[in-house]
């Protein structure tokens, strides 16, 4: 493995540019992994797929990833940390992750994901394994569900709309502040959901009369 | 149409129960679509390919109505009703479609789902359509975001949740039933996560320490 290396010096972060590259310039569908191994400066269709099972995973190469440094990081929050104190510093630790080289990468791959449902259905998933890995992590702390659950959707959406917004902009601000931001966001829209609660009684009302028979 | 309609009835509903039925018995992967149409009382691989566009979304066929169903119902909440409220009369509207002999199909399409990487990324693309049917309908009603995306995450929850406990159990109890308690879980879970927001800061703390140089 070390020959390889020295033979193909970071082959998966040039096939991941050079997919994106390619499926921005000429779209998803038309793109082959052929040109995807020769635009990454001459690689092999074998070596692609030493590192991608097919052309639709490379873009979605950072999962196994990000999900280990969401639970990670929750579980290397201070033991006093609430819940979302813990998601918080899950996000910011992937955030870490990405430096400013990768924006534009990031701007282009929401791009393409935005033109093909096979890309947009991959996406959801992804998110949903990183809400997963956030969700475990919280219940090793001893958070109780539902409030796992509900604090992992939370990170996942500070996550992607931090993301978004980051891709989208052009002043040099770090990810990380996006995120601080997002999080700021929804903690007020829980805080604004939950002060509805002395009026949700009506809620289960409609419960009760949808099974009262 | 009315004269297909007159050759063969409820052939939708046929082919999604034959092939549920099948999938459970013999594998998803092991299916062929020719199987699914001989299974549902005779009919042909071309009357299957009218209704579905290919094995895979026989299982997904509630996605549009379902999205519409929710959409339809917090639109129909009144004024007065909370984001919570409204998204709440849409699980309810949601799980009225549902009677007691979709249960145990429901119970053989969860197992299968959870057998199929495949199916398991479709299962996260519909919760992802059915969360963005809610959101777009909130916004209509004037919920800001991220409240809005929120409060519609909150209800794939309950209805997922709901669901899943329905499928399992053998007590009678109706699926809106579960989604009532479902529902009360979830407005606790948000009051919960929200008490701890005073010492929140600390978020906003590790945001600035990641933005600082």
């Amino acid at each position: 493995m070390v020959g390889m290396a020295r033979w193909e010096p970071n082959a998966r972060e040039r096939l991941v540019r050079a997919a994106v590259d390619l499926f921005a310039e000429q779209g998803y569908d038309a793109t082959t992994v052929n040109e995807i191994a020769e635009r990454a400066g001459g690689l092999t269709k074998t070596t692609f797929f030493r590192h991608f099972a097919d052309k639709r995973e490379v873009l979605f190469a950072g999962q196994e990833l990000h999900s280990r440094v969401l639970a990670e990081a929750i579980a290397a929050a201070p033991e006093s940390a609430s819940p979302l104190e813990a998601v918080g510093a899950a996000v910011f630790a992937l955030t870490d992750t990405f430096t400013e080289d990768r924006r534009e990468m990031g701007r282009q791959l929401l791009v393409v994901i935005g033109k093909s449902a096979e890309l947009q259905e991959r996406a959801a998933y992804k998110r949903s394994v990183l809400a997963d890995a956030m969700d475990g992590a919280l219940r090793e702390r001893g958070v109780a569900e539902p409030a796992a659950s509900v604090a992992a959707d939370l990170g996942v959406r500070a996550f992607g709309g931090a993301f978004a917004r980051w891709t989208g902009s052009a002043d040099g601000r770090a990810l990380a502040e996006f995120a601080g931001e997002e999080l700021a966001r929804l903690r007020g829209a829980i805080t604004e959901l939950g002060w509805h609660r002395e009026s949700a009684g009506a809620l289960d009302g409609a419960g009760d009369a949808g099974t009262a028979d």
